[in-house]
C-alpha cells in the first residue's frame, strides 16, 4: 500500500446530548452516510446555540461524540441538516480533512 | 450552507491523566477558549515527558481527551502553557486544521 | 512556541472491537509506534470487511478507538498489516494531517 492508494474524505464530529442519539444518527443515515462510530463517556462546557454566553453543558451531562467519515459532497447537506438542532440544543460540530485505505467502505 | 461557509480553526487534542483535568481546563479557559469537550474511558501507553525511554501510562490508569477548537492564535499560547505540565506528566498534544460552521461558538 | 516549532506528523485512528485491542497494540508496537491512546465505550455501525452490505457492528458491541501519531513513513505499513485484519473483522481506520510541539514524543 502506498500513499497514492489512500483516498481523500471528510470527517465529520458532533458533540451532542446523548438524549438526541438517534436524532442524529438517523438524520445521518437519511443523508446517505453507510456507518458511524459514537463515543460515549464524553461530557464538556460550551455555550447553547443561539445564547452564546449561556454555559450550557454541565461537567455531568452525558454527551456523546459522533463521528462520521463521508464523501466531501455529503457535509453541506449534513451540516445544512443539523443547523436547526444546534440552533435549539447544546452540542458543536467540526469538519476535518481524513484519508482512508478502502474507499467503499464509505462511499455508496 | 456551502463549503465557503465553513471556516478554517485549529483543533488542539491533550491525552492526560484525569487528576489534572481542572488544572488543564482552567489553563485553557484563562487562554481564551469558549468551550471544551472531554472524553473519559481513555487509556494509553506512551513516554513520560522528558524521559522518553521510560514507559509511564499504566493501561489502567485512568486518562481523559480534552478536545478543544481554537482561532489559530490561540495555538502558540496553550501549547507554551501546557508545556511545562507534559515535561512533569505523562500525556500528548496534538494540533490539526479543523472547519466549523459557526464560527461564533469558538472565538471570542 | 511558534507555528514554525510544530512538526507535521499522521494521526491513525482505529475503530476495532476490543476483544482485538491486544492484537493491534501489539502490531502497532512492532511497526514502530511509541504509543498510543485507546478511547473505551465506543459503539457504531458499519460494514464489515468484504461485505459491505452487511451491517456488523451492533449498537451494543463494545468497541473501542485507537490513536496513533506516527511518522508519515509509518502509515503505509500500519495500514498494510491492518487490511488482513480488518477483511475479516468490523471497523474502520482513518488517516489525518496532525501537528505535534514534542517530537521526540513521536519518532524512534
Amino acid at each position: 500500500m502506498t500513499s497514492a492508494q489512500l483516498h481523500s474524505l471528510k470527517k465529520i464530529e458532533l458533540v451532542l446530548e446523548g438524549a438526541h442519539r438517534d436524532f442524529a444518527t438517523d438524520l445521518l443515515e437519511r443523508a446517505g452516510v453507510k456507518g458511524y462510530t459514537v463515543l460515549g463517556g464524553v461530557s464538556g462546557k460550551g455555550s447553547h446555540g443561539l445564547y452564546p454566553s449561556h454555559l450550557m453543558f454541565n461537567e455531568d451531562d452525558v454527551l456523546i461524540m459522533v463521528v462520521v467519515v463521508v464523501p466531501e459532497e455529503l457535509v453541506a447537506p449534513i451540516l445544512e441538516g443539523l443547523t436547526p438542532f444546534f440552533d435549539q440544543h447544546p452540542g458543536v460540530m467540526f469538519v476535518s480533512d481524513v484519508q482512508v485505505s478502502r474507499l467503499t467502505k464509505f462511499t455508496g
